[in-house]
């Protein structure tokens, strides 16, 4: 374990280039960070510091104990993260009240838990419950439920909800409301984003221009913080962060009442997995391009122990971020340390902004987060999915359209329902071939699309599927029906090539099957098992009591079963097809 | 869907001896069927009169548009089914009040619909969630569990609860109220139960001892019932089925009150699924012994229309039994409309016993329901299926337990849960092969099993699994190991002969896979890809996107791409291993 704890050789070979190297990697992710740090407390429903403070002592930890420097140089808040923080959170405490505060923390504290847990005990493989469509349906939804949930902040109005149908009604009946001068600095905010993301279409050099787009919210965040503080745009009804005190991180200590765990245990888990998804491909797909490998178990311990350090300073879980580790995979980060320099840069952030901060306008941390969020938002992969399986494609939007309308976690159970559903569905019914032999070889194929030499005694079917619980049944009514059909076959011949796992619902059958198929005067045989197959049918006494044989190959099955045949078909000229 | 309704045909080739047949097995069915009736209705807390209500008109309804005359000789009231109605019904009514059996009424109408929506949107393959290992444990546990909720009718004493850790403390509370008379009755039915049942131990013929084995409990009441009369048994104090209207089923009208069709809904899902897998199972028995198929979608209409009648004429949800399908095994039933003759004989039944109900002990329908149960549990199977395959085993054991200390619901979807966990877990890594090829042949191998060539350039690797989310991710991690340990490797050739379906989720991983390692310097490429995979692939633009061929063969591949080394280890002489 040891030997993959990247901190400890990241120190032997340590040196000023490298600390140079992850320095300025450091600075550059610091700046992207501060902005999203201060939006998704606020659309967590957090005090804005409290994503700063989230930006410390987390990094630090997955720097010590992480194993991917990547993954360390994008740790922090996540929009989705920070949504379903919202969601879980709302109806157990009013937004803003120490009550709401002391839930984060509890929450916090069990995502940090959970994945602690589970990855000593090697359930990482749990995230696979989410297939990519689930996850791209649910990140969609999610992003246009942020930019829905941020509309109040532009129109300076207030309205409470959390998923389409609560937030728009509420909208609606607020539009006399408006509050002028709050839309007007909204619509700047906006304007000037959009421009600065763009601004390749005036005829800036690209490398600029990308960069420009990178620190755009950077930018018109800290205008903001200038003009509120010269301005005082409070004093004309602009809602603004307000006073923050420059500190270092509280230490707070998460609250662990029962019922609270027990309300708030299902959402955590999903946050967990959410969280660990995220910056496992983060992590993967950073160590595939230096040809190394990761082990997803030790990151989900990395992550559980940097989210228990959130609980403990403000409470909002954390992960990598995906926009953030695009800028990793451009500035080549070094080594894990690079995660300690950010924290430190954040930590002076936190003392060198605090004061500004107190002027910054709620309206333009909304306006950055819809920005950021409406880039989430991917309906080209909908579509892809949708040309590729109607059914996977019919999940991915049913989990879009559940998470608008109904929220996060609704949204998501019911996409990973949707998609085992449609899995057992798809997995039941099983493609099954009946062969025939190719004429002039000991090839044995598909009748339907091959021309073949069939024996009227024996009765060749091939699996393509592994036999298991969600087919065992349909395996039997299968069979039964392919006999019906042909009342003269004596033997069945079971050609297992494609079968990777015989499980114990699918023995039964088998036992069931060869039993019934005795009484019908048929006698049932296995051709091609694998080795792993082999071994497991070996503990059961199945081999035995089958009465049949297992034959290497098809071809010496039907040797054996009906040489007339085989030999005639093996002499006929090869056909052209 | 006419031609395969079998009333038809029957009808028009219809006979004195067909029918001679069919009299006969619905006679020794209905002889069966009286006892069972009386004594699961005891069991789901309904009047004993509303078990041979159940054993009327849902039969009839059954004979006129069911699938299987197996079946239909063997549908009815179910011991599992009645301890789940039993526990359904439980926290909504108390057993005996109106409401309970209103509530009873409603149970069974939603089972219908159900099973009557699911037939028609060709749901079936949702009982596929039920693994054998599942449903074995779930039956073993509720045995126990129905042979435990008895001990207070052979006590006579009074206990509330549906779980072990609610009978048990209950029981041992009423120790000192234990009534004599009634222990006494109880000890001797059941030492007469066991007798009848072993007749061949006093070495009666083998013929004769099966007969009084299956008609043991119908003696025992009937003698039970005599007795009652003449001795009058309740004035001493033992508590008797009571007073019985000898009348027609009575028509029912199901409430349909909102909160409690929404209460029911879990448990009435769960009652059809178990209902439907056992009755599937012996109808599929049936039929492939007469080498004939069932359509499990009719099946299952059939099965909605029979539980709705039942919800009209006494409340309780029927099904096929596998103890009576035992006798129409024997009996060689001839055609569907022995369900209309047993319909009629337990009308007559109902007229005749009427009187003779009054007086029968409860403690004695408990005996004969305790030594019918405990013949359902099954150890023999949990011993295999652990010896077979640890997890399964588990599954199985969790289950059993799981109904036993908290209740059927709990119990049964524990194990769904569990066994989809382990399927996950197991499909989530999926068996990979690096490959080389043999000496002196076109075919490649596991280098691990066999002694190969392995080409420097090109990495073979083979894949025993169908590609989808369950695995997408594990695929990725994997090849990035793999591909960490051969620096020199240029190309990837993935072997798909065992890929049965990539999804949307495993085609993602692959053009990330491929898009990183093109970053690496490496090329992907695929061989033997199956035509229905390949059919899908060319629905996305993967193969115009990933740069690298399909290969018809591995060893294709290899020539193609490394043709010195392919043609050096075909020349090489054949190992003899």
């Amino acid at each position: 374990m040891f030997s993959k704890w990247p901190l400890l050789s990241t120190l032997r070979h340590y040196s000023l280039s490298l600390a140079g190297r992850d320095l300025l990697a450091a600075s550059l992710v610091s700046l992207l960070l501060v902005p999203q740090a201060l939006a998704y407390a606020q659309l967590a429903g957090l005090p804005a510091v409290a994503g700063l403070f989230a930006s410390i002592l987390p990094l630090l930890v997955y720097a010590l104990i992480g194993n991917s420097p990547g993954v360390a140089l994008s740790f922090g808040p996540v929009a989705v993260l920070s949504l379903m923080t919202a969601a879980a959170l709302a109806p157990v405490a009013t937004a803003g009240s120490a009550a709401y505060l002391q839930a984060a923390t509890t929450l916090t504290l069990l995502v940090g838990t959970l994945l602690l847990v589970m990855g000593l005990l090697r359930l990482g493989f749990i995230a696979n419950f989410l297939s990519h469509p689930v996850i791209s349906g649910f990140v969609s939804g999610s992003a246009l439920l942020i930019a829905v949930s941020q509309i109040k902040y532009l129109l300076g109005v207030s309205v409470d909800g959390l998923s389409l149908l609560q937030v728009l009604p509420g909208l609606y009946a607020q539009l006399g409301q408006v509050h002028q001068p709050t839309l007007i600095l909204a619509g700047v905010s906006l304007a000037l984003l959009v421009l600065l993301r763009n601004l390749h279409w005036l005829g800036v050099p690209a490398t600029l221009a990308a960069r420009a787009r990178q620190f755009s919210a950077l930018m018109v965040i800290l205008l903001a913080m200038l003009l509120g503080a010269l301005l005082q745009l409070e004093s004309y009804g602009v809602k603004v962060v307000g006073e923050v005190e420059a500190s270092l991180p509280p230490l707070l200590i998460p609250s662990l009442e029962l019922p609270l765990v027990l309300t708030l245990l299902p959402a955590a888990l999903l946050i967990a997995l959410v969280g660990f998804i995220e910056s496992v491909s983060i992590a993967q797909s950073l160590a595939m391009r230096k040809r190394q490998s990761i082990n997803p178990d030790l990151e989900m311990l990395g992550q559980g122990a940097a989210n228990i350090a959130a609980a403990c300073s403000g409470g909002m879980p954390v992960a990598a971020s995906f926009s953030r580790s695009a800028l990793a995979l451009q500035s080549s980060v070094a080594t894990p340390l690079v995660g300690v320099f950010a924290a430190l840069l954040m930590l002076a952030a936190v003392l060198g902004l605090a004061p500004l901060l107190e002027h910054l306008p709620q309206a333009v941390l909304a306006a950055s987060i819809v920005v950021a969020v409406l880039g989430l938002v991917d309906l080209r992969t909908l579509r892809r999915t949708w040309r590729y399986s109607r059914q996977e494609g019919a999940a991915q939007l049913a989990t879009l359209l559940g998470v608008l309308l109904h929220g996060v976690e609704a949204g998501i159970l019911l996409g990973v329902g949707l998609s085992l559903l449609l899995f057992l569905w798809r997995t039941s019914r099983p493609h099954m071939a009946v062969l025939g032999q190719l004429p002039g070889s000991e090839h044995f194929r598909n009748i339907e699309r091959f021309t073949t030499v069939q024996s009227d005694s024996v009765l060749s079917i091939r699996i393509d599927e592994s036999l298991y619980f969600p087919n065992a049944r349909y395996l039997e009514g299968r069979i039964a029906e392919l006999l019906a059909s042909r009342p003269q076959a004596r033997h069945l011949v079971l050609m297992c090539s494609g079968v990777n796992l015989i499980d114990a619902s699918a023995l039964d059958t088998l036992e069931a099957i060869s039993e019934r198929l005795h009484s019908a005067g048929v006698q049932l045989h296995l051709a091609e098992v694998k080795g792993p197959v082999m071994d497991r049918l070996r503990r059961s006494n199945f081999l035995d009591s089958f009465g049949g044989h297992v034959f290497v190959s098809q071809y010496h099955a039907l040797h054996s079963l009906d040489p007339t045949t085989t030999e005639r078909a093996r002499q006929l000229p090869a056909s052209h097809e």
